[in-house]
């Protein structure tokens, strides 16, 4: 790729990026886009709908740009929980890397590169008709001197990163204890989840329940909710809130709607005597089910609630029954965070599922190769025009040829992408976990693992899933395959950034799929509609952030040309991301920061994965001394990753005895916690099981008893 | 090798068996040889030196065969606790799996691999002079149909062996629960050991440990002792005993023994004068140091007790503290078990010298290879006649190159093999591990996996290391060329079972070093040298019987001729343990058969190896269909492992909480528990701190104060 290539790459997104940005400023003015940009703002009614109009509402304005940036974290520990800190914290993190390996790359790197002359001379007359390669490690000599150079480079990023990253753990660790001293009593610090309950012949498994905690934990047993099957129930309840908004919306509307003929010739019918009729028959049949679901569809599994934190620890981390296999205890999540859905709670039957989900996401990995093999052909313009002759005469053009090799082959790719995320979410969900937290941050992994390979691998080494699959087997060759691959894929990892990072965070700050939505749903849209407020998914865009470190981490002494282009999209997505979770994001859940650990992980394998690739590069540039003295930063690297697993993943697993005892004494003596216990009680009741009643509720349209969610 | 070579290593074998069962049955009926053969019988008492002289003893007799054999499970149980038992366990676990193997092997295999032509038809008509390879797999015909009969044997004896390692998973871990209910309060019941106590400037760890477990642990916290560093006093103590017991032997001693000149020209002294001096300077110089050590040398460890045995798992299974590196805690060993010379309280000490062991193990097993080298050398007469080219005419002999070939190169092995045990033994001491039953059990896992490695890759790859390395980085080729190099070594690992197996299990028997020992000290010993009853050294033991389980699995369809010979093995083995456990071995912990996963994981490799190889010999063998519809296999085995370390691991790690409470309630009421916890709370004192006096005792023979161990 040419450096004009990956110019006209950069200027297409640029202009993407301002466009966005330009729209966004105007758009967020106008009080009905307000539900597609400040939809928090709005549900929190900080933000009232004005209808007077101004010039000004017309004029793009960069005022929201320093309001993000002047947010402090307390600001958004405070409106948007640890969580949204920590995912603050991987981009501020990246940044600090960044800026660090950028000054390196950027002053001491790319110029030594560039007066190598490996592959070309530098034509400094025509800066944009030299090839990407002149500036990347590629162009320096074999057995140059110059090399022991990157070799300090990486020894030092290296190092960097490492105490940055002991630092971060830290200091999120200290914060996790802190926001759990600081929190106000919640239901799932005092309940666990039990399953696979055995149920001895002739008695229910609430008796087995209360006996077996009664008998082994009397002092701090409080109370426990059956979990029941209602995906029967779940379904009517949804059927009949559609048919109650349609309700809603056919008395609202104008009268002649009312009417509609049934059939060809049927006769005119009063639509809303018509549906309020269905409406209680499905009510009635609801509330027959509730009654059969409530004797009959109990699952082996229980919510036990504690009269302490520490009560429902010790409950939770000893095994509790002679069969490992019964009385499977977990922490149990938020009451808003629990996906009943795919609750299996059975042992065995959790176990299986895992197994078929590992099994999908390998047949996902290599369908998915397809897309990217199509990707990397574009890259091949002279394969391309062997494959398509009649594309030779338009493959010609500078610009097209530009286009295609700069643009096309990332966005195809980003395209695809998109889809990844919603699909190993449902696959997590079908895992058996029982929160959505559970779900996304397992997803999160999924995404992360399945970009790393699908995105990295698959390109780098451009080939189908059996040979990069029998690269894998063969240990030993890793490296030099790496050293041979990597550094000449540097080109499409560069326009890779300035696309999918620049453009799809500002796409994301502008929210195009939102935006469509809610201008296709206007017209059907009662007023009365719940506003919608998203969460942000984490299992999207922790991933995308993390990739993004792994291609910064391992180029960054390949190719430091891809670092500036990094950083301004790190920048990009500061600014968005804190403007959106002040504007747009509500936070469903709180973990606390239990995404950290991913994060960790990520960078760690990024190093070491950057460390396979040096000794290839070394060996292949005959600078062996050099490549053996890399071998000792991989080992210690996992060495000091080990330490971290010892020294703070525990926190990020449970909270240690000392603070649960703390914060029990702080709150034995308070008058609340009488009131808190006798909510706790019902909190992990089932939703689908509470009494729900419309159909009554259809003539006083203001006070809808809408007790079911 | 031929017939005639396993033939010759078999009676020599045999033979030898014969002599040492013959010794055996003479020695063990003379009284001046019970020290060595029923040294636990005379310390219970049951055995009382009779002199009167009879024919019947010079005769040997299989009586203590028959008294053997008719030992059941609950006298091994009731004499040698769980551990023995579970050790029994393994021989008739093995004996079940090695007759049903050896069933199909000889009726059904062997004929089908004689009669096949691939290598030589076999000769009738002069048996012993038929090379071995007649007999393995090697000698079916590629591509033969016959060669599903094989295939069907490694599906049948694998679910075989899964089948049965289940149920016996379940019955000792349903034994090890009926254990810990059985057993009387035992002192490591109520004590976990605590590391990485932080202290306080100006505070001592005795307080700091009392204010934390009294804060967080206030109903069931009961006592704490302080770990000392005692390494200088114990030498002190040790010194000062020796001193003691030379000091009884001059006195009980001639009195011409009592005068010697100190010096060449030095005036004769009194000797006993002297020596009751020296001590009392020693036993001096302990006091002093006793009272230093208990003021400045503790360590930040300390072992502390509780109320209830609930109460002890509660605080050992919950993080303690914010900071996971601190209040590390542990279930403590038995009293006697505990191991304090190389203690390590820190956790960054611990994990340091746990790498610096792996390490040491990774050169150990590099340095082995040199012998195993020069054995491979010696099953190559050819090549050995190259390098030494005047053995040419010795070597021609018949009866020498047999024994040299099938006799001497297991024997050397074997004498290599020795050292190994106590080396793994010492570097699991200084690995951390705070009680002999953990040091063992380390000790174990280590010289299992070396011997695997380095008897068995070692011979079938009969290459140096990097060759070796070389091709486990390669996994792809791995079956491919264990299938080439296994069946190949068949002859060499039958020889191996004869002399390894069928010897030194009788030598076993005979206790050739201790009746060595016991001679040549004879002259020195004093009536009142206390007996020394030994304990089994699981770790030489356990990991024989296993590499003997996983020859046998991987070769019953290789050479199933390797089978008869393991059966005579294991019935050897059943019955010399059998009597070992009653007469000489003295069980000096008791881990309730937590030697069992070790035992698990092992047939679990080697099932998996023998998949392994049954995949590359279907592929070499050119039945490409069986080594596709071998692959499922494996990989149910795996999941299987799987299943079982979710089912029944949790229980050999620690005790259920069910259970806890139960046994804790059963003795709530117990007036004996009082004194109990009186005990408790000094039980885990050092020795080494006791008061010891032995000076002023030299004067009355019969009653040393021997408090100090």
């Amino acid at each position: 790729m040419l450096v004009s290539a990956l110019l006209t790459s950069v200027g297409i997104n640029s202009g993407l990026c301002v466009l966005f940005f330009v729209l966004y400023s105007i758009l967020r003015k106008q009080p009905s886009y307000y539900e597609v940009y400040v939809p928090r703002l709005l549900a929190e009614g900080n933000s009232k709908r004005r209808s007077r109009f101004n010039l000004e509402r017309l004029l793009p304005s960069p005022g929201w740009i320093t309001k993000a940036w002047k947010l402090s974290e307390e600001d958004i520990l405070s409106s948007s929980g640890l969580d949204a800190l920590v995912f603050m914290r991987i981009i501020t993190f990246s940044l600090k890397v960044f800026t660090f390996a950028g000054i390196i790359g950027i002053f001491i790197l790319l110029p030594v590169n560039s007066i190598g002359t490996q592959l070309h001379e530098i034509d400094f007359a025509d800066l944009s008709n030299n090839s990407l390669d002149v500036f990347t490690i590629s162009n320096v000599k074999s057995g140059s001197k110059w090399l022991w150079i990157h070799f300090s480079a990486v020894y030092i990023v290296t190092i960097f990163v490492c105490c940055l990253l002991y630092f971060e753990y830290r200091y999120i660790s200290s914060k996790r204890i802190a926001y759990f001293y600081s929190s106000k009593p919640q239901p799932h610090q005092f309940t666990i989840l039990v399953r696979s309950i055995p149920v001895s012949f002739g008695s229910g498994v609430s008796e087995s329940v209360e006996s077996f905690f009664k008998e082994f934990h009397p002092t701090t047993y409080l109370s426990h909710v059956v979990v029941h099957r209602t995906n029967k129930l779940r379904s009517l309840i949804h059927e009949s809130k559609k048919l109650y908004k349609s309700l809603l919306h056919l008395q609202s509307g104008p009268s002649h709607q009312k009417y509609r003929r049934i059939g060809l010739f049927g006769k005119r019918v009063d639509l809303v005597d018509h549906y309020e009729k269905k409406l209680e028959g499905i009510e009635q049949n609801v509330r027959l089910e509730q009654s059969d679901v409530s004797l009959a569809q109990e699952t082996r599994a229980a919510f036990v609630s504690f009269k302490s934190r520490y009560g429902a620890a010790v409950a939770c981390h000893l095994q509790q029954s002679i069969n490992p296999t019964h009385w499977v205890t977990e922490q149990a999540p938020e009451p808003d965070d629990v996906y009943w859905p795919f609750f299996s709670s059975s042992f065995l039957r959790k176990w299986i599922s895992k197994l078929v989900v590992v099994l999908a996401c390998i047949l996902l990995t290599i369908l998915f190769l397809i897309p990217v093999l199509v990707v990397q052909g574009l890259t091949n313009l002279s394969q391309l025009e062997i494959m398509f002759p009649f594309l030779k005469s338009i493959l010609t053009i500078t610009f097209v040829s530009q286009v295609i090799t700069g643009y096309l082959p990332s966005l195809i790719l980003q395209l695809f992408l998109k889809i990844v995320p919603p699909i190993m979410e449902f696959l997590s969900s079908i895992q058996g976990y029982i929160s959505h937290s559970d779900i996304e941050k397992s997803a999160c992994n999924k995404v992360l693992w399945f970009t790393i390979w699908n995105i990295f691998f698959a390109t780098v080494f451009s080939g189908s899933v059996l040979s990069q699959v029998s690269i894998f087997l063969d240990p030993k060759n890793i490296p030099g395959k790496l050293a041979v691959s990597v550094p000449a894929q540097a080109s499409f990892f560069i326009a890779y950034v300035v696309t999918s990072g620049w453009t799809s965070t500002s796409s994301d700050l502008f929210r195009i799929i939102p935006l469509i939505c809610s201008l296709a749903t206007r017209c059907f849209k009662s007023a009365n509609d719940e506003l919608e407020v998203p969460s942000i998914p984490y299992h999207r865009d922790i991933p995308r952030v993390l990739f993004f470190g792994l291609l910064g981490i391992t180029y960054f002494f390949l190719a430091p040309l891809i670092l500036p282009f990094l950083l301004v999209y790190l920048c990009l997505a500061y600014i968005i991301f804190l403007n959106q979770f002040t504007n747009v994001y509500m936070p469903k859940y709180e973990t606390a920061g239990k995404f950290w650990p991913i994060v960790h992980n990520s960078m760690i394998f990024s190093l070491v994965l950057m460390h396979a690739i040096a000794i290839g590069i070394f060996t292949l540039k005959k600078l062996s001394i050099a490549s053996t003295l890399i071998f000792p930063l991989p080992v210690l690297t996992l060495l000091f990753n080990e330490y971290c697993r010892k020294r703070f993943l525990p926190n990020f697993v449970a909270y240690p005895a000392e603070v649960l005892l703390k914060k029990d004494r702080q709150e034995e003596n308070d008058p609340a916690m009488a009131e808190f216990f006798n909510h706790l009680v019902t909190a992990y009741e089932d939703p689908a099981l509470m009494p729900i009643q419309y159909s009554a509720t259809t003539d006083s349209l203001n006070s809808p008893l809408l007790s079911s969610n």
